[in-house]
C-alpha cells in the first residue's frame, strides 16, 4: 500500500522527481552504513520502498561506485541471496588540517575506515601562509597520488583551520594563533592541486572535530555534545539539538575568547582574560617548563612533547604537576559556563587535554558539579577524545562523506553522467 | 502533474494518511497566517495542493473554528470570490507567568492579537508556593470565565517560571529566586482549574520570552537570536539555527549562573561570581537606592518602580547613574561570552534592561565589539524588547498557537470529533 505524498514546496515537477530519487538513494545508502550488508529484499522490507525501486536504486549506487554485491552465506531456507554492502574500495574522502604545530592529512573510505594518515610537525606560526599552504599542498599531492595509483577516486576535500573561516568563500578571516588574516586557503590549494573536479571546502577545526566525535558514536549519536580542542588555541565545536551550531555569520563556538580570568595573561587575540590564554597548550608549557626546554619547541612533534610532559608528571616533577593543577582549575571554570549555557549530554576534551587526561580528569566532574547550576552538572558526562590530533582532519573527511550519504548523486558514475531518473524507478 | 511520494518511515498506511492530512492542514493554516486572507484558488496555486484538496482542508479548518470565510471586494474580472482568513473569534491560547515580583496572564487569539492581559504585583519570593499558585489560579479562572462568557474556547495554557523546569513532567525542579524546589505546578493548576480538557504546559520563562520575540518578527524571523530576561534573575532564551536550544535534559540557557565576576556578591543559588548577581534587578536596586526606598519594595508594581528609577536617572541622581554604569559594564562582559559562543544575528535585552534602555544602550554595541573575537561583534545587533514584562506569558500563549499551526487537529471541531480523513481528500 502506498502512502499519499506530502507535497513538496517547489512546483517544478521534474526537480521534485529528482529530489525524491536523491532522497531514496540516500535512504538506501545510509541504511547500509547504519545497519550493515543485507539483501535487496531486506532493504525493501526495512525501508518501506518497493522491491523494483530498491533494485533500481542499488543499480545506480553500484554504477556510482558506492555499493557492491557480495555472495551471502547459504540461507537456511531457499537459495543463497546476493548481499549489498558499502563499497570501501573505490570512493574516498580527504580531510586536512593546518594547526599551530602541525599539518595533517587523513583519508577515509566510504565505510569510515582510515585509508591513510600523515602528520607533519611544523612551526606554522612562524611561517608565511603561502609557505604553509605549499607544504600542505605537497602533503596532499603525495596522498592523492597514492590513491590515483590504486584507482581510488576522492570525492571531496575539507581543510580545517583554527580560526574564523568563511565556509562559503574558502577564506580564513582571522586565525590569530597562526597569525593569518584573510588568507584564501581554498583558492590556493585548488591551484596547487591543479583544480581538481571535486569540491574543496574549508571549515573551523573545532566544528570538524565535533563532527568526528559524533560520527564515532554511530547511529545512536548524542544530540547535544560539546567538543573542546586542546592546542595552542581552544576551539569549541557544538552540536545542539542534533545540529552543528554555526551562528548567524558562521562564527559560533569561539569559546577560547570567553573572558574567564580577569587580568590573566595576554591572549593571541590581544585581549586579556581569554580562556585559551589560561588553558591553551602554550599556557601549560610556559607554566610547566623553562623557555628553552625542548618540550616548548614547536618544531618537534606535539605528541612526543606531550608524552615527555606525561613522563615528568609521572615522575613527580613539581613544576609540571602545579601547571597541570592550574590548567585543570581554569578548564573547569570555562567548561562550567558552557555546561550552564548548553546542557550537553557529553563534553568531550580533545587534543592535549586527552593526551594528559590522567592529570586533568582527576576531580573534573566533581568540580563541574560545584560550578553548574543544574543538579549533577545537568547530567553532563565528561569524556576524553580518543581521536588524538587527527580529529579535525577526520571530521573534514567525515563531512565530505556526510554530503555523499545525503546526496549520493554527488559521486559521478565511473562511465560519466548518470541519465535522469525515470519516473518508473523513482 | 503530481510528484511521487517521499516514503514515510512508518509502514502504517492509515497513520501515514493522517500524517499527510495533518501536514496539509498545517500548510494551509500557516499560509493564511503568514500571507493573509486569500481565495481557495489562490491557496491552491500558492501551496501546490489541488483545488478539491484545498476545499476539503478549508472545510475541516472551518469546522474546527480555525478559519472563517469573508466576502471579498469585487474582483476586477469576474464575480467576487469568497476569501478565507484566520478566525480570530473562537479559539485562543493562554500564557501565564510566575516571577519574583509579579504574576501575569495573557490571552492571544489565533491571529496573535492580545485578547486580554493582566499583571498582579506580588512578592512571590516570600510566599509559600501553594499560595502563589492559588493566586495564579484565581487570576486564570477570572480570565477563563470571561472567555467562556463570550463563547471563546481556550486550546491550551503554558505557564512560565524562572528556573529549571521539567517540560515533560510539569514540575519546577529548582527556582532559587522564588525559593522553589520540586513544585508540581501543572498538577496544582490543573486541579485549581477543574482538570480542563486542553493541555497545560510548563516551560522556562526565558525560553518562552525568546519564542515571543521570534513570533514578533513574523515569517522572516532570525534563525539565531538570544533573548536575555532582566528581572531578579537573568535567563537566556536561545534560538540557534532556527531551533529553541533546550539541551540534553532541558536545562540549557542558564546564563545567569555563568561565572563572570570572581569574588562578586553572593547569588541566589549560593555561589559567588554569577552573572545575575552582578546584573540582576536586585543588584541594580541595591546599588541605586537605600534599603527602605520604595523602589526596592517588591510588593509594588515593578514597572512603576523602574519608571521611578528612570526619573531619578533623568534628574541626574549620581547613585542611580553610577549603578546603571556598573550594570552596563557587567552586562557587556557576560553578553560578550554569549556572542562569542553563539554568534547570533540579534541579542534582545528584555525586562528591566528594556525599561531602562536609555541608560544601558549607550556604548553597549561599541563595548561588545571590544570583547568579541569576531570583527564587528560577529555582526550581532543589539535590540531592546518592546514586549515588556509580559514577554514570557505571551511566549507561552504563542507556543500553544504554534502547536495548533503545526497540527490543527489538536483543536476539536465544535460538534465533536472529526471523522478520519478520506483518502480522496488527503
Amino acid at each position: 500500500m502506498r502512502s499519499r505524498p506530502v507535497r513538496l514546496r517547489s512546483r517544478n515537477a521534474a526537480a521534485d522527481q529528482l529530489t525524491v530519487r536523491r532522497h531514496n538513494l540516500s535512504v538506501v545508502l545510509s541504511h547500509l552504513r547504519d545497519r550493515g550488508p543485507r539483501s535487496r529484499a531486506r532493504l525493501a522490507a526495512e525501508t518501506g520502498l518497493n522491491k523494483a525501486t530498491v533494485s533500481s536504486l542499488v543499480a545506480e549506487l553500484v554504477d556510482r561506485g558506492l555499493v557492491g554485491e557480495g555472495e551471502a552465506e547459504p540461507a537456511t531456507v531457499g537459495r543463497p541471496g546476493q548481499y549489498i554492502r558499502l563499497d570501501g574500495e573505490h570512493v574516498v574522502a580527504v580531510g586536512a588540517e593546518v594547526n599551530i604545530d602541525y599539518l595533517s592529512v587523513l583519508v577515509l573510505n566510504l565505510r569510515g575506515d582510515v585509508v591513510s594518515e600523515k602528520r607533519l610537525a611544523l612551526d606554522t606560526a612562524r611561517m608565511e601562509p603561502a609557505l604553509v599552504l605549499a607544504r600542505l599542498g605537497r602533503l596532499l599531492s603525495q596522498a592523492l597520488k597514492r590513491l590515483e595509483k590504486n584507482d581510488i577516486r576522492p570525492v571531496g576535500l575539507t581543510i580545517a583551520v583554527p580560526g574564523l573561516v568563511g565556509v562559503g568563500t574558502g577564506i580564513v578571516h582571522e586565525a590569530p594563533n597562526l597569525g593569518w588574516t584573510d588568507v584564501a586557503v581554498v583558492a590556493e590549494i585548488r591551484r596547487i592541486l591543479g583544480d581538481p573536479p571535486y569540491p574543496v571546502l574549508l571549515d573551523n577545526e573545532a566544528n570538524l572535530a565535533a563532527l568526528a566525535e559524533i560520527e564515532g558514536q554511530g547511529p545512536d549519536r548524542s544530540a547535544d555534545l560539546i567538543l573542546l580542542t586542546g592546542a595552542a588555541g581552544i576551539g569549541g565545536g557544538v552540536v545542539a539539538g542534533g545540529q552543528l551550531l554555526r551562528g548567524a555569520a558562521g562564527f559560533a563556538g569561539e569559546v577560547g575568547h570567553m573572558r574567564v580570568r580577569a587580568g590573566g595573561p595576554r591572549c593571541g587575540c590581544g585581549r586579556r582574560g581569554c580562556w585559551e590564554a589560561a588553558v591553551g597548550l602554550n599556557a601549560l608549557l610556559a607554566a610547566a617548563a623553562p623557555e628553552h626546554d625542548p618540550v616548548r619547541d614547536p618544531s618537534l612533534d606535539v605528541e612526543k612533547r606531550l608524552a615527555e610532559i606525561g613522563n615528568r608528571a609521572r615522575a613527580g616533577d613539581p613544576r609540571v604537576l602545579a601547571a597541570l593543577t592550574e590548567i585543570a582549575h581554569w578548564l573547569v571554570v570555562g567548561a562550567a559556563i558552557l555546561v550552564n549555557v548548553f546542557n550537553p549530554s557529553l563534553l568531550v576534551l580533545g587534543g592535549y587535554f586527552a593526551a594528559l587526561s590522567p592529570w586533568i580528569a582527576g576531580s573534573l566532574h566533581d568540580e563541574l558539579r560545584l560550578h553548574v547550576f543544574a543538579g549533577d552538572a545537568g547530567g553532563t558526562r565528561v569524556a576524553f577524545s580518543t581521536l588524538g590530533f587527527s580529529a579535525s582532519a577526520r571530521g573534514g573527511a567525515s563531512q565530505v562523506l556526510d554530503h555523499v550519504f545525503q546526496d549520493p548523486t554527488l559521486v559521478e558514475p565511473a562511465g560519466g553522467h548518470h541519465p535522469v531518473a525515470q519516473e518508473e524507478s523513482v
